[in-house]
């Protein structure tokens, strides 16, 4: 029996990258230390009043189905917060809440992109970026970024790749890379956007973690909300991974669009995780600044372990729970860095190779274990790098 | 800005059949009392015990992510009921979790089928059945039956519309019709699938909800496991719609490239609502027989109060909370009777049409209301349906 073409499709051929993922476990499942900075994940869960306030709905009978896009005074919490902090006037009609983010980003591309079509994304990218835009059938082209410019994707080299090309999705602040797009990047971008007449689509659930500068959403920009989707999640700025509660911000044409896709793949989110999802929205910018402190300090505790090695450049980053690493100079890529670093140090990394060919030579770093492992961590890893140098 | 094609295929251009529900809710805002059978959905709520296990799980910490096919002690537990009410062999590895029995329809479907392939589905169908399969960019192509045949597939239907399908989509217990697929049935489809080389996709999410005879799964039919994938949901066996908790049973190979869809769409079900799932699946066969307790005995009253009537005919089923009735007596279309039912009597049921061409000049009717609602609601059905005979 024969299944369908589109599942060589989706996972294109390439490496999933995530070998020292399963290294790590393996170790530890035999007992190691292993200091483990893969994974982007809290290292807290979801606060107990926020678990409380889904039980109560719950028990409350918001048990039955929730179809549809969501439940509407959810959906006007989302616009009210997308709107206080992109200043561009949002209903809850331009609001779909979606089982997840990756499941807004899969919903975004199926109603924009047909089969054949081509979907841009930037490189490096967060995992499933380029297999999610391969499920809809369409093709998944890469905008090539460098090292030395931060990673910021250039409106020249997105331009070079737009034929046949209709979406470009974006990630600022950035996974793998920490960096938060700058309002001349996002410009250049939105003149792209336009000038290749591409829809352009943002993936900002790491927007409540911003240590310098600000958080831009194209959105914002001058006649970019027409053409931009924002794709937003509970998941990083309230420590809701495991909830599943996502949303996209869309002209209503595309919100409608993937409502009707919604009653066609998933049927709604559960009604109960929406009333505790609307509720940690109403715990306020002072909830979400707890939730995303931890990795500010972790941030700069391993910036300064790494202030004094030669091997390591830090990418210049401002925000998200990520560093990337530039250890082009011990001459090892990053996967054999990061294989060596396991063996040697017990310590896990990602290497930049699982994210694209940009973040070759690099390594991206979750921040998501506790201040004195991400020194020791950090110092040793730095010692390591260091002691590497040809 | 142009969106997908795909939008306007997902939802093929046919009316959506849901009139009568946005006028019943429309009536039920403005006061009135209206008895209310169109919606396939429990008047209970989930049992408070489950959602309390679910709580219990959540404070433990369970809120991360659970990417992946689901927790490894859940597929178990599913794989052991499936093995238990069929016989035939099935390990955990051929299960994956999904969110919502709608979650596994679609899945299964972007596995299986290619753009411009052909999916096949029977008509009359539950209403997501098309847009289902269109999302996938594949054609939904109808298998006739007809009310005489208690709208059972017959196997030349099957083969006659076989050409370019590479799936076949039934539904046993049947919704919209009530109708339980007897063995003879289930073999005639399964020979035509084995001619055709169909993939089988079964949608058993009534299982439990059989009043007459016994639930025959296709995969248990001899040389049908490995062509046939089931679908499986807490949502009726144990109250959970909202939960949207659901499965696939099939082949390994089916099962992975599932799981991989599932990484780049969904990213898994929160690991609280599949540790409820397994709790509410060790309450055993007993509460799932109280789950589905009302609709028998409603089913019963409904009978009873149908009995007299010389303009309805109920079409002979024994399982799910629906019954289907063929008003064609009356020389009426179902839309202009359940509109004139609406009208004159405050009753909402779904006209046939809703389902489908097969179901024409039929109603279904949802059991889902308290007996004594609807003992006066099918008795008053009859009298206005006799008093429509021409």
């Amino acid at each position: 029996m024969r299944i369908a073409n589109r599942n060589g499709h989706i996972t294109g051929g390439g490496s999933d990258g995530w070998e020292i993922y399963y290294r790590t476990r393996d170790m530890q499942a035999a007992g190691e230390r292993v200091l483990t900075l893969t994974i982007g994940e809290h290292d807290i869960r979801t606060d107990r009043a926020i678990l409380d306030a889904m039980h109560a709905s719950a028990v409350a009978g918001n048990t039955g189905y929730a179809f549809g896009p969501g439940k509407p005074e959810l959906r006007e919490a989302i616009a009210a917060r997308v709107q206080a902090r992109t200043g561009v006037p949002t209903s809850w009609r331009n609001v779909v809440v979606t089982p997840g983010g990756q499941s807004a980003m899969f919903s975004t591309h199926m109603v924009l992109l047909d089969a054949g079509d081509v979907g841009l994304h930037c490189d490096p990218f967060y995992a499933t970026y380029p297999g999610t835009i391969r499920a809809t059938g369409a093709e998944a082209r890469r905008v090539p970024t460098t090292s030395d410019q931060s990673f910021l994707p250039q409106e020249a080299d997105i331009l070079a790749r737009a034929d046949g090309a209709r979406t470009l999705m974006i990630n600022t602040p950035n996974n793998p890379t920490g960096v938060v797009y700058d309002r001349a990047t996002l410009e250049g971008i939105g003149r792209a956007a336009v000038a290749a007449d591409l829809w352009l689509i943002s993936d900002e659930v790491y927007d409540t973690q911003v240590w310098q500068g600000e958080h831009i959403s194209p959105r914002a920009l001058p006649g970019m909300a027409e053409r931009t989707i924002v794709l937003g999640s509970m998941s990083k700025s309230h420590a809701m991974t495991g909830s599943r509660l996502g949303w996209v911000v869309a002209p209503e044409p595309v919100a409608e669009a993937i409502t009707t896709l919604a009653t066609n793949t998933t049927y709604g989110v559960p009604a109960y995780i929406q009333d505790a999802a609307l509720f940690a929205l109403n715990l306020g910018p002072d909830f979400e600044r707890q939730i995303a402190e931890p990795f500010r300090r972790r941030r700069e505790i391993a910036m300064r372990a790494l202030a004094g090695s030669n091997a390591i450049r830090v990418i210049p980053s401002s925000g998200a729970m990520y560093l990337m690493l530039d250890i082009r100079a011990t001459g090892m890529s990053g996967n054999a860095f990061a294989n060596a670093l396991l063996d040697a140090e017990k310590i896990a990394v990602m290497p930049g190779e699982s994210f694209g060919d940009a973040s070759a030579g690099h390594l991206r770093l979750a921040l998501t274990i506790g201040d004195e492992l991400i020194e020791e961590a950090l110092t040793r890893l730095a010692a390591f790098a260091d002691s590497r140098m040809p």
